[in-house]
């Protein structure tokens, strides 16, 4: 697999857009993914208030053709009632005749406030323009569309090689708050020319998510909103994936390599952060308990404010573990950190044992501080990632509607 | 009943003490509770890290009488191993044998940093000035004994009549960061002078911790450390609560009122916390839900910002109300934001209403901010207390151990 963390290569057979049509007060706002003839696969939000863009697409993915991705970013269309939820097909409505697709081969996402019905004259009359500019590559014009406080574009693609056939996957997403996925977080697009069965894509892409943006938390809070998407022109010349092959494996390898550096990427670029947290959990009893105890610790306020603080309070990493409600035995716990080459142990056997302190901030001043948990009851892994709890959340979000 | 809000009362038949050991920087930091002859039930977190103190209450707590309570603050005594064990035990064996009591019928608490040993000579060197301090009301030393980040002491009294006896219940509590209790709270110590048997206190006490300190978060950590222990001195001359009779059901009630009381306030001194938020769940489908959807309400990182920003952001509130999981129809929800006398709807039927920004700005100026919620889906109600996430919870905690 070749990587290529924060580029987005073109995908044959897919062309894109974004543009700026009014509802952010600056930056795009409106994009589209087009492809003449696609298959998709979606995971959408777990939250039981369902966005508008969320409860149609759950239907429409049910199609066997995927065309269309428009992403509009500045309002979320949810809690929008019934309004919001036709302003929604209006809009794909208008999309499809002006593409001449149908309808339910357009799957729509959305991101921005709550509550707010969509400025649905700055949508309509922006759709020309959107459409006049989609070409073979937008690799910043998509992008920058689907962002809100997102300090940065979110890209990522790898090449795989399928019976000598070069295959591309590429993705985008965007994050920064509200961000602590149940099953898909906020949105992320991903776009190949494998060709593959739409049923394979889903399988992949649902498997996938569980261990890159479902591992992931910035603030703890499961969005209206989120959705992950995958679609494919199956352009490529290879013979079609619809069994469990060895194709299926490598296109596993390269979908959840993009998916989990977007994923990455949105952990580092949290509201307000400063710095990337990861946690490895080791030797959990369960594959479950590994996960749980991962996310604990990096959703931890506590754990989160320390590690802006630069201080090595392994008690808090400890009691986040404790309250994960895993099986645990606290005689057994070891526990390091680490910040590029350096790492320092904290904990041996359940017990803080001494280090230098000074050593320690040299590790926490990282842009990446991974926290290094082995509980020594099984043989199960898991890696969370998340982000430190800064002033600037606090400034963010205290202000962000205003 | 009589309701003495910030006021501890003298319980007749108890005596407590607070000094200043050395162990935190400033401020009283050893405290004890004595009586002559008492029984005790007590409540202990369900973190599965717990404190060395935790582990010995969790035993000494079965013993028929107790007549000391031992706390200090500063140092948790947490993931310190079988020294820190053993050093609870040598402080125990030492109070006893000083007082002459026997050593289970001593517990005792600590709440601090997680991971330090106790500084043991401090602590025993400090145990005659304690002692000798002993005295009928220690109305600010003993409180002040038990606080870490705690703004102001948390103190809350009632008195009640049983067959024409004056009966008193008082109650002392710490709380401030890693509040997020799952059973018991951080520290609580209830003292009453009720002629109880322990198994009747602990009944009540296990009873009213599920809708009083249970129902708080400052920042969803759940501490190693929580407790909550009632103490009473059985000198009141009512005849002996041992069945649900009238007298359990008032005594219930007197203990609820300081329970809820102290919770409150614990929410209301969060870490760097400016405004108390209390979420009222209406017409949940059961109990669990309402309590769950309060409590998602109340512990937003989202929501939190959005009322330190005077921010009407309801779509946060009705996020985190989706994503905790319980039986909901979006378009059943109503909405209101509360502030002293005034009141303020912004959800109807699930969407959205015109509402006067300045008014609603007017109201989250208020230093308690209440958010109403019905749902629409049954018949049970909950609370939850907490408080805003602002600059200073992150001052607080990125700088709280150096």
């Amino acid at each position: 697999m070749k990587k290529y963390n924060d580029l987005q290569l073109h995908v044959p057979g897919i062309k894109m857009s974004g543009i700026y049509s009014g509802v952010k007060k600056s930056r795009n706002d409106l994009g589209i993914i087009f492809t003449e003839k696609g298959v998709s696969a979606g995971v959408f939000t777990q939250n039981k208030i369902k966005a508008a863009p969320v409860l149609i697409n759950q239907d429409h993915i049910k199609n066997p053709i995927t065309k269309i991705i428009l992403v509009n970013s500045g309002n979320a269309n949810a809690c929008t009632g019934e309004l919001g939820y036709s302003n929604a097909l209006e809009t794909i409505d208008s999309i499809a005749t002006k593409m001449n697709v149908l309808p339910d081969e357009v799957l729509i996402a959305s991101t921005g406030i709550i509550g707010k019905q969509m400025e649905m004259d700055k949508i309509l009359k922006n759709l020309d323009p959107l459409i006049d500019s989609i070409s073979l590559n937008s690799y910043t014009e998509f992008p920058e569309s689907i962002t809100t406080t997102d300090t940065y574009n979110k890209v990522c693609s790898c090449e795989i090689h399928l019976e000598d056939t070069v295959v591309t996957i590429s993705g985008v997403a965007k994050g920064s708050g509200m961000i602590h996925p149940n099953m898909a977080t906020m949105l992320g697009f991903l776009q190949t020319d494998a060709n593959i069965s739409k049923k394979m894509l889903q399988l992949i892409l649902s498997d996938v998510v569980k261990d890159t943006f479902n591992m992931i938390s910035v603030d703890g809070d499961t969005s209206t909103n989120d959705m992950v998407l995958a679609i494919s022109s199956q352009q490529a010349k290879h013979s079609l994936i619809n069994n469990k092959n060895d194709s299926f494996k490598a296109i596993s390898l390269g979908i959840k390599y993009v998916c989990k550096m977007l994923a990455i990427s949105i952990a580092k670029d949290g509201e307000g952060a400063t710095k990337l947290i990861e946690c490895n959990l080791l030797n959990g009893k369960t594959q479950s308990d590994a996960k749980k105890m991962a996310k604990a610790i990096i959703q931890s306020s506590l754990v989160k404010t320390a590690i802006f603080g630069n201080d090595a309070n392994w008690g808090r990493i400890i009691c986040a573990l404790g309250y994960s409600n895993c099986d645990l035995n606290p005689d057994k716990i070891d526990l390091s950190i680490q910040g590029n080459s350096f790492k320092l142990d904290l904990i041996k056997n359940g017990v803080g044992i001494y280090f230098d302190e000074v050593y320690a901030i040299k590790i926490l001043e990282n842009e990446k501080v991974i926290i290094n948990v082995d509980v020594n009851m099984g043989k199960y892994n898991a890696t969370a990632w998340g982000c430190d709890l800064t002033y600037d959340y606090i400034k963010i979000n205290a202000e962000y509607r205003t």
